[in-house]
């Protein structure tokens, strides 16, 4: 069996950088006997701090999971890693590092797993890429963010050859990029993407007792308290990361959309957009009336309301709204917090008098998150010629 | 960017086979262009006639489609394919022509695409993978038929590096097959798989208007004349083709189940099996009381009836059952005859306070299912190399 040594670098170490440094490192020896996939740690850094391997071979995978516990990789055991001390981190240092260990190695390759929400580190991606370095993320500044950036660095990995994958962007461990990437591959034609892409949105409106008259600002401050909203509940409900979500989609069904190309309907009143949190949370019951008349409205056709992104890949549009749906809709039936997604294409769809690929489940979590870039990094594996299962 | 020729062999030429062709045919050039995978049609087969590309070329994808039609092999318009004409299928000199076509091609391989339903034309598939042919298939008996056949048809594969995939024998062209295979590479554990796996007992279960005490045999009679069971009734009633979706489902998931190993609970009354489908037919009403008193007993708790597969990781056991489920359950919210599943594991699951992922669409037809099978050949075509997103 053909082995593939391709040499990891993490950046990043919050909840999903641990959990996919422990997932890889507990499971890195067995993908080795079974498919001949060889992913070595080569590096690993934190903002502040970084630790690189100083053999080829990478960090002890059996060492990661006792190392990474909770702690900044400046306290790591870098002793049972490898036979370096942990440095300030320096992004250039790092990836020359895994490139002169992937070089150093017959059939290596190199690759950054970006586990950073930061657009610094993003905006890096296409250096790497442009000189071979594959990139695996579930940071969705890039792939959300300027259009013109994003194009150029699919370029450059068109023209290198590296590989850029992100399933953990959308929907987190989710099969969604992979899914909307094989139909079209496989020539199918993306007619529209709808989806509730949004955690906190979906918890909201599936908690929501309209029946009963509970008033939605009851639900949001319910929310916050269980920790299922951002500190500031705002940056939820004024739909931006649910924007995020169609770019991304957007792109992967071949519409190039950039962020300010989507409209969105934000639930937050405007006369709140610029108050403190405090005041905002106060002043939320004064605006009950306005939802609940929809929400009424919509109870009276036999509809519920669910906050969803839209593409309409035929329009080339994408939206962020407040859609009515039937009872008997996907949507209607979800449960707490999880994603739910509603894929139409040629052959997907009333054309080929079928009916639409659905997708549902946890859109966020650090274990399904890390699991989704773990997965690219397997697929990775198996497109570099490792006998990885596809 | 490099090139990839593969030089793809297509036995059957049934609804799925026609669709499989028209769709390769018809995108063949543009992913040739975008990806550099050159899907080179390099042999057709019927159970009659075949004809093969006198060219390493391959036949013109542009003619391909044209040709095809709803005709058999024997009467496509052969001068336009290539310089042969149709000659007596011989399974032999196929795969003979691809693997010289192949090596004749500088990276060039050779694959299979079974779009049969023949035990005999699965029973190859060992063979082909020994000398390193690919085999892609919508066709269950190989993974679903006798288990030591499957094991040695894997282990040849493994062996030879050769690649067997199957998206399309279960759910048609949903991501069920890759979506386990990736969870598992990652290091996942497959707790659990249960869904509705035939569309026509999906049907069956949700248009029955248990309330309205609607007789369950007028259900199965006005489905059977709308067209959505087999022309007895029985072959989808007695649970077996749930059951050959349940071994895939298992084997996918870590558990090498035989089709004897389910336990199948057929909804085909014992007094009823033996006789012929008219009097099947006539007899069924007879039946009625039994499940409806189920049916109600399920309503009296809030719930409904749903006939499931059902595999158990853990345990290592596989079912058929008509089970209850909540109303708020996404399978009591199923319509028409789409296929639904639930994959709980490790991660997707109450261990890791997650819930399970859930896949739901059409499960039959042959656009979809060819999209699956086409879906294989692009991944096919990426681990081989080529530039195909994944």
């Amino acid at each position: 069996m053909k082995t593939v040594p391709l040499h990891v670098g993490f950046v990043g170490t919050g909840l999903i950088g641990k959990a996919t440094l422990k997932q890889v490192g507990a499971h890195a020896p067995s993908l080795l006997a079974t498919g001949g996939l060889d992913l070595r740690i080569a590096a690993c850094a934190d903002s502040k701090h970084m630790i690189l391997a100083s053999s080829a071979d990478g960090m002890n995978p059996d060492a990661v999971d006792a190392a990474v516990g909770d702690r900044a990789v400046a306290e790591w055991d870098a002793g049972a890693l490898a036979a370096e001390t942990p440095v300030a981190a320096d992004l250039d240092a790092l990836v020359e590092k895994i490139v002169a260990h992937a070089r150093a190695t017959p059939d290596g390759a190199a690759v950054i797993v970006d586990n950073t929400s930061s657009d610094a580190v993003a905006d890096r991606y296409g250096e790497w890429l442009a000189q071979g370095v594959h990139v695996v993320t579930p940071n969705k500044k890039a792939n959300s963010g300027d259009l013109q950036r994003f194009r150029r660095f699919r370029a450059v990995a068109d023209e290198s050859g590296a590989r850029w994958l992100y399933e953990g962007t959308i929907g987190a461990g989710l099969p969604v990029v992979s899914t909307l990437r094989t139909l079209r591959a496989s020539g199918d034609r993306v007619r529209s993407v709808q989806g509730i892409f949004s955690g906190t949105m979906s918890f909201l409106f599936n908690t929501w007792d309209v029946g009963a008259g509970q008033p939605f600002s009851e639900v949001v401050l319910a929310a916050k308290k269980a920790g299922y909203t951002e500190p500031d509940p705002r940056d939820d409900l004024n739909g931006l990361d649910v924007a995020r979500k169609v770019v991304i989609a957007a792109r992967e069904s071949g519409v190039d959309l950039a962020l300010d190309d989507v409209d969105v309907q934000s639930l937050v009143p405007a006369e709140l957009e610029d108050c403190d949190v405090a005041e905002y949370e106060r002043r939320l019951p004064e605006f009950d009336g306005v939802i609940a008349e929809q929400a009424a409205a919509a109870a009276a056709e036999g509809k519920v309301l669910r906050f969803v992104g839209k593409v309409d890949a035929e329009k080339g549009t994408g939206s962020v709204e407040l859609a009515k749906f039937d009872a008997s809709h996907p949507f209607a039936g979800l449960q707490g917090a999880d994603n739910i997604l509603e894929i139409s294409t040629a052959r997907y769809s009333d054309e080929m008098s079928s009916t639409p690929l659905i997708i549902r489940g946890p859109g966020a979590g650090a274990q399904v998150t890390a699991g989704g870039v773990f997965g690219d990094l397997c697929k990775l594996g198996a497109v570099l010629g490792a006998r990885v299962p596809v």
